[in-house]
């Protein structure tokens, strides 16, 4: 199987059809018809084995992480997601595992309607680099800089579940909450509908993929401000509990990353238009603390005193 | 060095200003302004170190060809590039290489005009993915797909000069022709200008990557037509003659790949147009052949007889 035949037999059967796309896989690029009078949202990220999944991992859902942990940057924006393009490379071209990887990013981008439009196969070790194309109405972007001290702190889900997960998978999990946190970690679901409810509503907005504390740290830097979280009020699964002592479950939740849930800021008078916003959705969220002037993101115990958890935050370097 | 920090030291202060830029690296994703009633075009290129090029290329060629293998893309769509991202993975955060190689990266994105507003660093065996979005004004595109017969067959510049190039790199050339055919290698010029100017022109257009005959196949097969091309009339460069026997400058030009000239159709009876078009313009074309009925392209000699050339293209895999 070379190339051209892994692009006409595997990857073009699979391709969702939209009207939005004039021509797709199989040109120099791809052309597209962007909606009139939107913003244009891009994003892309980069999965390596052994440094974002193990190699043990199951191809379809190292596919489907692969388009979640992208679309989770689009909902991070509260954007509608359009137009993927994939760069794989990979040491060999073995069609079994190829189609099976295409089935979990399949899945994932039909679930959220997108096209793959692009890309490029190349022969090394496996790399995967998703990179989508959304949009959004002018001004309603959701970004990291609009927080304000006094705004309350939300976090989507719950925490800590697929860094749990990540460690358990080794294990090959065998009772139920073992296996539903290993599921968290394999198959992340991006925010989209939340997103796209915090329009006009979230002050600030990032995806938890670094862990929880360094990516409101992203928010507060760039927002100029600081935070205070409550460890108390940190929404945790009952899975996880199950699975973890208290201590570990703090830190998961804290620290942990790969959740991909959205974590916001909304304006403290706002905070009953955002309740009206997501009653009747089945999006949950959590109130976790609120924004203050200076810098920073501390973590509070029931007293109110400081708590260092053990790690600070995924670095890629 | 961080991943952060060398988003802020080493990236930010390169970025090419742009106003349909909204916001650029640092959030979840970029946010931009598309052209209002323009087509978009997508388009993505890895490079994969002992691959695509030697471990040893300087890092700011590694960066030059990264941007410039994908804006050929955009050249051969008759584009225009506005947007780039970038996902690079380096096996360690060496500040000097990754300096080296934005700077490479830039000069070909300030070329063309390009700001560069995202993407994601790793860690793990060195390979960039570039990609670009661009626009066209609608009904404007080049596609591979509507050559006819009668058509004649142009191609840009001169071929076979960055696979000679190639094999000379290894040998630190030191003489006038050697060096100018490695630069041809390191630093390829993408035809944004000449791909604009065939807009409404050419009938099918791609740009040589593969090698010639490999991508001129792309446009017979998605045409659904042959092709004659004459041995004797592919453009050729001084240098390669002098670096390279006959034999061996015909089988460069014909399969070596690497190029990123512009291979196109264009019908006969609007050659004087097209001819006009370049007038005034530094774009040199060199009419190699004609489509014809059937499938297949043909490489033939002075007499007519078909050539069998030494290589047909690249293979990914």
């Amino acid at each position: 199987m070379n190339e051209f035949q892994f692009i006409y037999d595997l990857i073009a059967p699979g391709v969702r059809a939209r009207s939005d796309v004039l021509l797709g896989i199989g040109d120099d690029g791809a052309l597209l018809t962007p909606p009139p009078g939107e913003s244009l949202i891009v994003v892309a990220d980069t999965l390596v084995v052994e440094r974002h999944f193990p190699a043990t991992l199951p191809a379809d859902d190292i596919g489907y992480r692969a388009a979640a942990t992208n679309l989770s940057d689009i909902a991070a924006m509260g954007g509608e997601p359009r137009w993927a393009t994939l760069a794989l490379t990979m040491p060999e071209m073995n069609a079994v595992w190829a189609q099976t990887f295409l089935r979990g990013l399949f899945t994932a981008f039909d679930e959220a309607g997108v096209a793959l439009v692009g890309g490029d196969t190349t022969r090394g070790p496996l790399t995967i680099t998703v990179q989508i194309v959304g949009s959004v109405p002018p001004g309603l972007a959701l970004t990291r800089r609009g927080a304000q001290p006094g705004d309350l702190v939300y976090v989507s889900g719950t925490l800590g579940d697929a860094a749990a997960g990540l460690r358990l998978l080794a294990a090959a999990p065998a009772d139920t909450a073992a296996q539903w946190l290993a599921q968290r970690f394999c198959r992340p679901s991006a925010r989209l509908a939340l997103g796209r409810a915090l329009r006009g509503l979230a002050s600030a907005c990032i995806d938890v993929s670094d862990g929880l504390l360094a990516d409101l740290g992203h928010i507060a830097t760039q927002s100029g401000c600081g935070m205070r979280i409550d460890a108390d009020r940190l929404p945790l699964s009952d899975s996880l509990r199950r699975a973890c002592a208290p201590a570990e479950c703090l830190s998961l939740a804290a620290s942990g990353g790969d959740d991909y849930e959205l974590a916001f800021t909304v304006p403290a008078a706002r905070r009953a238009e955002l309740e009206a916003a997501l009653a009747g959705t089945a999006e949950a969220v959590t109130c976790i603390g609120q924004v203050v002037a200076g810098e920073g993101v501390v973590l509070v115990d029931g007293t109110g005193l400081p708590i260092t958890p053990a790690a600070t935050g995924y670095r890629h370097f």
